[in-house]
C-alpha cells in the first residue's frame, strides 16, 4: 500500500501508532477485567466508571489502527502481540477490592498518558495529522486519570 | 461471594463460562485485526461484516463474564490469560487478502461454535440458566458462521 | 454448506424449521388479508391487532429461515411451497366481519402453536439451539392466541 | 361498501390494484427466498439489497391493498391467490449463487415494472388518485431494476 | 406577488385550493369536536381515529394554503370564512354517541372527497403541480372514509 | 356524565373553560392565517414564530376541552360557535405586511391573556384543578405576548 | 431529616401525601390486575387503556413519595401498608368481563379523585408546593375517570 | 379459556407462574420502598440501583402474568394476595440506612432466585415455554444479587 | 443498459432529467455561495433559509439523477458540465448584501421553476413516472420562490 | 413595555422574580464550582449529582427571567449583580472534599428554598401565574435538598 | 493531586486555562443577559443566536475547567472571581435594543478570541494537549464573531 | 469585515482555505458522478462508499468556507470557479465500471490529501486555528484513500 508519508516519517509515525494501539487494547482489557471483578461499597459507581474507560479505549483503538492503515502501516492488535509488548502491570487474578481497582487504574492511566506524550513529541516532526489524533486521545486519558485520582483524595486522613 | 449453585455445579459451570469468555475475547481481537488489515475487492463489505462479529463477541463476553460473577466465580479476561489459553489459530501479521479473512473467520467461528456446543452439554446438568445464555450465544455464532461460509461458495468453480 | 450438526440431527431439525417457516409465512399472509378486509364495529382495534401478528410472524420467519441456513439446510419460502404445504384453513374471499376475523385468528394461532410444540419435542434431541428459537417463538404465538381468545369471551351470553 | 368511483371505473381500477397487489406479494416472497438462500462472494451486499426490495414491496402492498379497500374493492392477498395468479418465474429450490440471484431479480423487476406501466395506462381514464399511487410505486421498482442491472454490467467482458 | 401561472390558470387553481383549504379546516374542527364529545363503548378506539383525521386535515391544510401562496393567491382560513363557506353538515352540540360520530365522519369524508375530485378535474387543465397535491390528499381522505365505513358494516344485522 | 364538582362549581368552571377553548381555537386560526399570508423583510422569522403560537394554542385547546369533559361539561369547538362567540378582531383578507402581523398578534395575545386572568379569578372559588391548567396556559400566552411586543420596540425612532 | 416546613404543617402535609401514595399504589395494582384478566369484545382497547392508568399511577406515586421525603416524612409503600389502609373495593379473583373492568375503574378513579380533592383542601393551608403536585395529579385522575365514564354511556339503551 | 396445555401441566405451570408473579410484585414494592427511604453516604448510587431492580421486576411481572393468561390461568396480582402470600421479609418502617438497604436487597434477591430455581425444575416436565421465561428472569435476578452482594464485600475488614 | 422506455421516449425524458439535474446542482452551488457570503441585518434568517434550498436541491438532484439511470440514461453532473450548460446568472464574487441575496434567489428559483414546467410538458407524452418526480420537485421550488418573494414585499414603500 | 399587571403588582412580582433569578444563577455557579473541584471516594456520584442541580438551576433561571420580561420587568443576571446581591455563602477556593461539597449544597439549597417560600407568599397577592412558576421551582429545589441531606445521614455514628 | 506536567508547564498552562474559564463564564452570562433583555425588530433571530453563544460558552467552560483539573490545577469559576477578573465591558441594565446587542456581542467575542490567541501562543511551549482544546474553542468563538459582524454590514449605508 | 488575523496571515491562510474549498466541492461532484454512473458486480458496495466521500466533502466544505469567512476572507464556491481552478482529473462521461471508479477515487483522494498537506505547512506559520481544521480534514481524506486503495489490492494476481 502506498503512503502519503515518505519512508522515514512513515516508520516513525507507524511505530508511535502501533505503540498507542497496544496500550489502548491492553487498557480496555484491564478496565473490563476490573469492571467484572470489582467488589466493595463503591462497586456500582466504579463499575460504570470503568466502562467509560473501556469505551474511550475501544473507540480510540479503532481510530489509531485505521490511522496506521491510512499511512500504509498494517496495525497489529493480536492477543499475543498485546500480551508480549504491553507495558502495564497486569491486574491480579480474582475479585478486586474497589480501592485497589482505583489504585490500579490510576497507575495504568498515568503510564499510558506518559507514553502518549512521548509519541506526541515524536510525531511532531513526522506527521502532524497523526499527532492531532494523539492529542485528542491524551486529553481523554488524562481526564480519566484525574477522575480516578480525585477519588483517592481524602483530606481528613 | 456466595453462589446460588452448590460447589460442584458452580465449578463445572464456572469453567464452561470461563472458556466461553476467553473464546469471545479472542474472537473479538481476531475480527478487529482482520477489520483493520483486510485488503482486496471485497474490502468494504467484509470490513463491516467483521465489525458485526466484534459487536456480538463483545456483547456476549460481557454477558458471560457477569454470569460467571453472578454464580460466584471471578471471570478472567486478562490479556495474558487470553494469549495463553485461547484455542484459535492466530492470524498472520500484516495485510490480509479478503478471501483469506473469510477463510480465517469461517474456521474460527466453526471452532468457537463447536466448543460452545460442548459447554451446552456440560451445563445441561449443572445450571440451566447459564445454559440458556450459551444457547442464545451459539445461535449468533452459527449465524455468523453461515454468512462467512456462504461467501465462500462458488458453484461455477 | 457444512453444518455444525451431524447428518441425522441436521435432517430432523431442518424439517422442523422448514415446517415452522411455512406456518409463519402463511400466518403473515392470513393476518394481512384480514387486516385489509375486516369490517364491523371493532374494525380499528382488530385492524391494528392483526398487524401485531404480522410483525411477529415476519420477524420470526426471518429468524427461523436463517437458523435453517445456519445449520446448512436451505429454507424454502416460495409462494407455491407455502400454498401447497400450509396447514391452516384459508380465509374466504372478500370482506370479513370483525368477529369472524377473530374466530379465524384464534383457530390459526391454536393450530400453529400446537405444531410448534411438536417441533419443540423433536428438536429436544437434535438441536437445543434451534429449540431455544422455537420456545421464544411459541411464547409469542400463544400470547397472541390468548389475546384473540380473550376477545371472544362474553360471560353475559 | 360504497365507493367514491362509479361502477365501471371501480371495476377497472380494482383489477389494476389487485394485479399490483399480487405482483408485490410475489416479489416480496421471491426476494426473501433469495435473501435466505444466496451464496457466493457477493453474499453480504446482495443479502441486504434483497431486503431493500422486500421493504419496498411490503410497504406498497399495504398501500395498494388499502387503496383497493378505499374504492370499495376487497383486496385478495391469500397464499393460494398469489400462487395461482402470480406471473413471475419462480426461483429454483435450494441455495442460489449470487449472480443467479441478481439475474433473477433483474428479470422479475422488469416484468413487474412493465405490468405496472400497463396499469398506469388503464387507470389514466378511471382513477387519477390510484394512478398516482402506481406512479410512485413504479419509480421505486424501476430504481431497484437499475441497481440490479448495473451490477450485471462488465465492460471488460 | 408574481405567479408562475398565467392569469386564468392562477384564478381557477387558486379557487380550487381555497375551496380545499376551507374543507380541510372545517374537517379538522368537526373531527376535534367529535374527539372531545364522543361517548359509548367504542370511545377509545374512535377517540384516537378522529385524531388521525385531524392530523391529516391539519397537515394538508398547510400544504394547500402554502401552495396557494406559492402561485400568488393569498389563502383565506379565517374563522368567519370557514363558518360562512363550509359545506359540511355541522355536528350537533353536546355529547355524541360513538356510532353517531362514525356516521358523521363517514358523511363528511364522502362530501370532502367528492369535492376534491371535482377540483382534481378543474386543475387538470390549469396546474398539474397543484393537481398532484390534491391527488395525494384525496387518497388520504378516501382511506379515512373506507376505515369509518368499514366500522359501520355488520353483516349479521 | 357525572362530575367531580357540585352543580354550581361545574357551571362556572365549565363556562370559564368553554370561553378559553373558543379563544384558543380563534387564536390558532388567526396565527395560521398570518403564517400563510405574511410578507415583508421579516417573513421567515415571523412565519416560524406564528407557528409557535399555533402549537401552544392547539395543545392547550386540547387540554382545556378535555378538562371540560372531565368535569362533565361537553366542550363546543365548532366553526360556527367560534365565529359567533370569538372576541378577537378578525385579520383582514389577503397578504399582511410583517409589522402588521406583529401588531395583530400583540393585540390578540393581550386580549386573550386578559380574559384568561378573569377566568383564573373565577375558578379560584370553583375548581383549583382547572385553575391550575389556566395558570400554565396564561404563562405561555404572556410569554408569546412579550416576544411580539419586544419586536415592536425601536428606541432609535 | 430536617424539613422546610414547621412541625404542624409537616404532619398534615405528610399525612395527605402518605394517603395519596397508598391510593396510587393500590390503583396501579388494580389496573394491572384488570389489564391481565380482562376478557370480552373490547379486550384490546381496554387492555391498553388500563396500562395508561398504571403509567399515571406509578409516575405520580414516585413524585408523591419523593415529595414526602423532601419535607422530611418517610413514605410508606409496603405491600402490607397498602393492603391494610387502601380504601378501594378490591377486584374479584379471576377473569373479568370488559364492562365489569370499566365499571370497576370508574368507581376506583372516582373514589381516588374525591379523596385527592380533600387533600387539596388540607394542604391549601399547610404547603402550597405539595398542593401544586396534588392539583396536577388530580387533573390526570379525573381525565382517566372521564374516559372510562364515557365508555359506559349508551344513549340508545 | 382454552389452554395449549393439558389439565395437569396447566395446573403445575400455573402455580409456578403465580408464585413468580407474587414474588416479582413484592420485590418491586420492597425495592421502591428502599428507593424512597434510603439515607447515608451511598444514597445516590443505591437509589438508582434500586430502580433498576424495580424495572426488572415490573417488566417480568408483566411477562409472567401474561404467560399465565396465555396458558389459560388467570394471574392474581392484587394487593391482598401479595400481602398474604409473599415470602420475603418486609422492610421496617421509616428511613433505612444505605448498608441496611443493601443487606435487605441481597436477602430478598437470594430468596426470590432460590424459589425461581425450584419453579424451573417443576416446569421442566410441564411446559418448556414457561420454563424459558423463568430461565431468563432468574439470570436477571441473580445478576442483581451479585451486584448487591459485591457491594457488601470489604476485604480490609 | 436496457430501459423500460422505448428509444424516443427515453431520449426525450433523459434530456428533461439531465436538464433538471444541471439546474439543481447549479442551484445548490449558488445557494451555498450566498449562505457563506451573505452580510447584513437579516444575515441569520437568510443564512438558514439558503440552506433549506440547498437541502431541496441536493435531495432532488439525487432523485433526478437516479431516475435518469433507472431509464437507462447516464446522468452528467460534472463540474464542467454544470459550468458550461447552467442557465442561471452567476452570483458576483465576494460578500453579498442580504437583500441582494434574496433578489438573486428569487430570480434563480423563478428561472428554474419555469424550465421545470417546460420539462413537465415534455414528459407528459413520454414518461408519466418521471413527470411525477418533476411535479413534486417543482412544487418545492415554487414554495421556496414564494418565500423569497414574500420577503421582498414592502407595502409601505 | 406594557405589562399584563398593574403597577404595584408588577413591582412586587418583579422583585420576587429578580431575587429568584440571582439565587438560581448563584446556585448554578456554586454547583459547577463543586462539580469541577470535588475530590474524595464519592467523587463520581456527587460529580453527576451536582450537574443535576446545575441543570435545574439553569432551566429555571431561563423560565424565571423570561417570566419577568413577560410582565414587563427587565431581568438582571449580570455577573456583578450576582456577585453583589447573592445571599449564599461562597465556596472556598481550590479542591473540595466530597462531604464538604455535600454540606455546602445542603446549606445553599436550604437557603434558596427558604427564600423561594417567602416569594411564594408575596406573589400570592400579586400574580398567581408567577407564583405557579415558583411553586414548581421550589418543589425541584426541595427535592435536591432532600437528596443531599439524605447523603449526610449515618445512623451508626 | 499529581500532574502529568512538570511544575513550570503546569503553572503557565493552568493560568491560561483559568483565564479562558473566566472569559467563557462571563461570556455566557452576558449572552444570557442580552437573550432576556433584547428588544427590536430582529428580536427573535438574535434571541436564538445569543443562545447559540451560551451553548458554546457553557460547553467549553466545562471542557476547559476539567482540563485544568486534569493537569492538577483547581479551576475557579465562582461568581466573585468572575466579577473581579473578567475583562469584558459589562452590558447596561435593562432592555437592550437589537443592534446594541449585536454591537456588544461583536466586541466581547473579538476580545475573547484575541485573549484566546495569546493563550494558544503560551501553551505552545507548555502543553500541546491543552493548546488543542484552545484551538477548537477559538475556532468556535471566531465563527460566532463573524456571524455577529456580518449582521452589522450594510453596504447601502 | 475585520479579521482576527493581521494582513499577511490573513492572505496566506485565506488562499489555503480557498484552495481546500475548491478541492472539496470538486471531490463531492466527482464522487456523486461516480455514485450515479457506476456499474459492475461491486455496484452496491461502492455506490454507498462514494456517498460517504460526498458526506465528508460537503461537511468539510462548509467548515472550511465558514472558517474563511471567520477570518474575513469571502469564500468562492461558484461553479465556474470550481471548473476553472480544480486540479483533479475529470471523470469521463457516461457509465463507469466499478474498478475504474475505484481507480479514479484513489487518484483524486491522493491528489487532494497531498495538496492539503502543503496547506498544513503553510498555515503552520499563519494560523494554527485554521491548521487544526485542515489536520482533521486530511485525516478523513487519507482514511477514505486507504479504503479505496485497499480495495485495489489483490495478492493472488
Amino acid at each position: 500500500m502506498e503512503s502519503p508519508l515518505p519512508e522515514h516519517e512513515r516508520t516513525v509515525t507507524g511505530e508511535a501508532l502501533q505503540g498507542a494501539l497496544v496500550d489502548l487494547i491492553e487498557l480496555s482489557l484491564i478496565a473490563k477485567q476490573a469492571h467484572w471483578n470489582i467488589i466493595g461499597p463503591r462497586f456500582r459507581s466504579i463499575h460504570f466508571q470503568l466502562d467509560d474507560v473501556v469505551a474511550t479505549a475501544r473507540s480510540y483503538a479503532d481510530t489509531v489502527a485505521e490511522r496506521a492503515a491510512a499511512i500504509g502501516v498494517p496495525p497489529d492488535g493480536r492477543a499475543t502481540t498485546v500480551a508480549d509488548t504491553a507495558g502495564m502491570v497486569a491486574p491480579k487474578e480474582g475479585w478486586v477490592q474497589d480501592y485497589d481497582a482505583i489504585e490500579l487504574m490510576t497507575r495504568c492511566l498515568a503510564d499510558a498518558a506518559s507514553r502518549m506524550r512521548a509519541r506526541i513529541d515524536l510525531t511532531d516532526k513526522t506527521d502532524l495529522v497523526s499527532q492531532d489524533v494523539l492529542l485528542g486521545l491524551t486529553a481523554k486519558l488524562e481526564k480519566h486519570y484525574w477522575m480516578f485520582q480525585a477519588e483517592q483524595q481524602n483530606q481528613s486522613l
